[in-house]
């Protein structure tokens, strides 16, 4: 946590933030900060700067007070990610990298290689999810939380929601067969559609291709998805 | 795990490869492989190929035998990687990544913001590093074994064993400070030195620069060490 992300939500009054359970206990035992210590803050969607530290008290839980912001956040990544559901077990490690490497818009989406039961997981509702992309925000140091959508089906987000998505973007489809080169360092923002483990099946990659996508690869190695993410990101654009 | 490593340690003839309980219990469980399938398997070290299953019985553990090789493996990253060495938690994960990835030389180090107790912890055992590289290995589909050296003294190391392995290579020092970006897709080998969480210290930038390295970043945002070795060596090497 190289930043306290404070949620308007839990704001006090003008000054003052509550702190999460989670940023109380990062606060209390790894900085170990003391009454009045000035920590790095940013609020959440807004700016960052830094704030004075109150622990916990009998009447009172832990704030931050006395904000000062002036520094915007980091630029995102012109992109929008559409990835096929990962495995629960790597979802929450992968929504941190997302949201850490500055992704602001995602979609999950169900392909036939998608367990169903992975659309059952507890890391799916949507405070698990939220809590995972602000862990990466707090990582990162960045403030803007990133939107995710869930699509349980493929078909009708390929074809009904994709067409506008796409709209003045490049269509780059992450598929390890009859692909080209992915491109490196990209001036255009895109949309990356990421497979599931063992790809994306010939109906899919038919329909993603009809829609006007274009399918890319990134050499021989199989990666997993949580590694897979950053590699695919830095590769498009590795100056932000 | 997309092949399965053989080790010619547990090689029983010429034509036969006893199993790991790790692999055996992935091609019972996962792959669910009856005898005489055949799989993609690779020798440690060696080529890549097929053999035929056969599973453990009263007499025999499993093993895999008719093995033919006919496929090299991927091509190596041209590097030399250096990091402080991480967080016991994150190093399964990072060894994986690093493996997958095709680096074949690391060096594990110490520096003034690694906690000397990370040295002391179990996953540093020899058995336990190389469990951690096979996996990504077979994650990758490689065979090439990288070579991994414990190094617990920062100054020798780079007085004594960084000029020779500095020869014919770029020396890059991922620094956030006074650094030019990180270049992108370079031609020449390189060696690439990792600093531990909070960075390298004012001392050992100072004698990284005074060897020859150069100090290069990646931008604002802070990533985990899990996450930024993918992102760095990806932004090197994105064709590899």
């Amino acid at each position: 946590m190289n930043l306290i992300l404070l949620d308007t939500e839990h704001q006090l009054d003008q000054g003052r933030y509550l702190l999460s359970d989670r940023q109380q206990a990062h606060i209390s035992k790894v900085i170990k900060a003391k009454s009045g210590d000035i920590l790095r803050v940013g609020v959440l969607n807004g700016k960052m700067g830094e704030g004075q530290y109150e622990p916990p008290s009998d009447t009172s839980p832990g704030y931050i007070h006395f904000i000062s912001l002036t520094q915007s956040p980091p630029k995102p990544l012109p992109m929008v990610l559409v990835m096929a559901l990962p495995r629960p077990n790597m979802l929450k490690r992968t929504l941190q990298n997302i949201s850490a490497m500055g992704v602001k818009e995602l979609y999950l989406i169900h392909s036939a290689k998608v367990e169903k039961s992975f659309w059952q997981s507890p890391v799916l509702q949507t405070e698990s999810i939220r809590q995972s992309l602000m862990e990466g925000l707090e990582q990162a140091k960045d403030t803007v939380m990133p939107r995710c959508s869930l699509v349980p089906r493929f078909r009708p987000f390929v074809e009904d929601q994709l067409p506008a998505i796409l709209q003045g973007k490049v269509g780059l489809l992450a598929h390890p067969y009859f692909a080209k080169p992915c491109p490196v360092d990209i001036k255009d923002p895109c949309v990356l559609a990421l497979g599931p483990e063992g790809g994306w099946n010939e109906f899919e990659v038919g329909k993603w291709l009809e829609m006007g996508m274009e399918s890319v690869q990134i050499g021989e190695r199989i990666l997993k998805v949580e590694t897979v993410v950053p590699v695919l990101l830095s590769r498009l654009y590795p100056s932000l």
